[in-house]
């Protein structure tokens, strides 16, 4: 169900404010383990990917959803005052932006709709309330406003799999528990018990809903979970391969490099 | 860290409306295992708590915090339109609200606080939306606000252990670990396993920073759990024992009574 999904959501911010860009603000090739918010009120952007170049105008909001390799820089106009916001959306293992795999680009030109995303921005970035808890939750707070409202422009991509879900589906349990138990070691038959079904049966469900078998998506959701971690914290290469639930760091180190074709140290470096 | 522990938060609405009381709201003697929140914006509320009458008048906002005794009806006026709302917020296993022991009031007589709560609720009981996703998005961003408020109310009641908390510290990792594994049998050495230390000198920390030794704390945290679930769900008896880490239904049901004085199934009629 929809609303028990979202009760369960975790919206985490990974940087994000109102900032002048120098002139030095510029990457190729980027590649982030979060999602990015650009939203311009004045001046102008160029942001490449997929071999498209975008010129982001002022009262336009552009998501790059992770995973998607871009480059950025400023425009001949040499001036660009923006908010920009890095973020991720997990429910059950789920990332709810699961169906934006390309950039997107939403208006804001109305003056009504312009305030209230700037609104919902100056709420995240305030830093002056009565205390350290009024702040984190107003600051969690405008997070699922500001998520709200690109669904509520985009309605044709909440992911499918939420529309019509039953309370506490077979599907959610199974999800979450892998989520919450990707450090620990997993097991088909510890899976199936969850759900009460025989190992192989189980097996032929998770890959009928999920198309790809179990323990082919937890390596997916442990190698992702260490990328996030590994452009996100200062934890060490040791313990992001315990916290995903790798046995050894060397074990780790391999699985990553087959999957993203660096090392995990090569990716931490690509970041900054 | 506190951003941390918010950012974990999760806040669960259990009913609430915007409602114009039949003379018939009355109860006596309920205890819930969720929080309340009365907000009468005409009218008056009597609700009696140990040994202590309140009135509740109109732009007066109370929290009845879980497990307080109360009892409730209309006064002699015969009049009560009120907001309402049922709620529980948990993170790594620990109430936001562990501070509020007792019913507390708040007065939003100024029409700037008025404005603003009466706003969040209207947001949260809002059905008019583009789509399920927005919906659930904004009523979950309401519910932030509104603990965001009560918060700003009450710098006082901000749970002390969230004060100079230690980003990640062995604490919180292991208050998560028990919560996300509560449903599972936790033993000693495997929680002891999880912050990399013996099992001796675990218990010794843990009684030390929780003031009970762990394998208490996880029966009286199972017991909460289940007795959120018998109030607030329609899940089987035998399902909730499951969900909560005990082993058979009659093995949770003889430590329900002993904790909490009645059977699972009496618990279950009481809030009805």
């Amino acid at each position: 169900m929809i609303s028990e999904y979202i009760a369960n959501l975790k919206i985490k911010q990974y940087g994000g404010s109102f900032i002048s860009c120098p002139s030095s603000w510029a990457a190729t090739h980027v590649t982030s383990s979060y999602h990015k918010l650009y939203f311009p009120v004045s001046g102008e952007a160029r942001i490449t990917a997929k071999g498209h170049t975008h010129f982001l105008k002022e009262r336009q909001l552009m998501l790059i959803p992770k995973g998607v390799t871009h480059s950025f820089s400023l425009t001949e106009s040499c001036h660009l005052e923006k908010y920009w916001l890095h973020f991720t959306a997990y429910s059950e293992g789920t990332d709810l932006f699961s169906q934006f795999t390309d950039i997107t680009v939403w208006d804001f030109f109305s003056d009504d709709m312009f305030t209230k995303l700037t609104g919902y921005f100056d709420q995240l970035f305030a830093t002056e309330r009565t205390n350290a808890v009024e702040l984190s939750l107003l600051q969690q707070a405008s997070l699922f406003q500001i998520c709200a409202l690109l669904f509520a422009c985009s309605p044709e991509k909440i992911p499918s799999t939420l529309e019509n879900a039953p309370l506490h589906s077979k599907k959610s349990v199974i999800l979450k528990y892998i989520d919450e138990h990707l450090a620990d070691s997993l097991t088909i038959e510890q899976l199936a018990k969850v759900v009460y079904m025989h190992p192989t049966a189980f097996i032929r469900y998770f890959k009928n809903r999920m198309g790809m078998p179990p323990l082919k998506y937890i390596k997916y959701l442990r190698l992702e979970r260490a990328k996030l971690y590994l452009e996100t914290t200062d934890y060490a290469i040791q313990e992001i391969a315990s916290l995903t639930g790798f046995t050894t760091t060397s074990h780790f180190s391999r699985e990553f490099k087959a999957a993203y074709g660096m090392s995990p140290v090569q990716d931490r470096k690509s970041v900054y």
